[in-house]
């Protein structure tokens, strides 16, 4: 598998719908998860900072739920983009999605210290909304599943924005 | 419903287990989630930092994540701790649970610059393992659901400690 993304949806995410903690390329004090094709799959490559602990030595559970999650939205843009004809760099803008549950499963401890790996499987089950099944692992270990439901992000989302 | 939270279980649980990104009060990183009892059921307030947004104007749902998660083995230790005969201030630790599964329905954009206030049932379905449906609002409106399992910490955490 490779283990960088290149070319990541989030960077061709309109600059309105660019700051999300987790994933927004505009939010300085966020994650940058960027999540990209691994053929038919999608795969978001992040290491924890030092202080994103659980106990000592393993991984914090809302850092892993965050990289599920904002993996999972930004698979589900992926696959719409895909459906719609897009690819990353051609300058058209990739559509947002938001989430609409999230669910994980911790299977082991999480190690800290290496990069996290989430290989994602997409499934349409509506054409505004995607399932995402999603594993991580680390040290080619799988250490938690997840499934996301994505959503096309409502008009009313920036109707209501506080500004 | 009272608004703070004066005693929290998080300031009991024993050094070693006291540095979770998420409720860990030695991590100086983290975000301090303080969990104690309201009533019958359990509470945690917490101010999302102006950073933790997911579009502008709403809270990041990988936060609402993570405080639904150290809601959840908060409100599962202080259960056990309770059950234990023991209160907060007693000089006794508190049992320290980790996290087996977490769900969250979001129901609605949750906004931000407001306190999220968690409040969480408890149901024991095994002396090791505690289930807890915890809803979060924001200006008492309900914006999600969440539903922790959460199992005692085995010993085995601390045996693969990396340090």
């Amino acid at each position: 598998m490779e283990e960088k993304v290149i070319k990541a949806i989030q960077d061709v995410y309109p600059d309105d719908f660019a700051w999300c903690y987790g994933c927004g390329r505009l939010n300085e004090e966020g994650h940058h998860f960027r999540t990209g094709w691994l053929g038919e799959q999608t795969m978001t490559i992040f290491t924890p900072k030092p202080e994103h602990t659980a106990l000592p030595g393993y991984v914090y559970g809302g850092m892993i739920a965050s990289l599920i999650d904002c993996h999972g939205t930004g698979s589900a843009a992926l696959a719409l983009h895909k459906k719609n004809g897009q690819v990353i760099g051609d300058g058209s803008d990739a559509p947002r999605f938001v989430t609409a549950s999230l669910k994980v499963d911790y299977l082991k401890p999480t190690p800290h210290g290496v990069p996290l790996k989430a290989v994602g499987t997409l499934q349409e089950i509506h054409p505004k909304k995607w399932k995402v099944e999603t594993e991580v692992y680390a040290n080619n270990h799988l250490c938690a599943r997840g499934e996301v439901v994505a959503v096309v992000m409502p008009s009313t989302f920036l109707a209501k924005e506080e500004k």
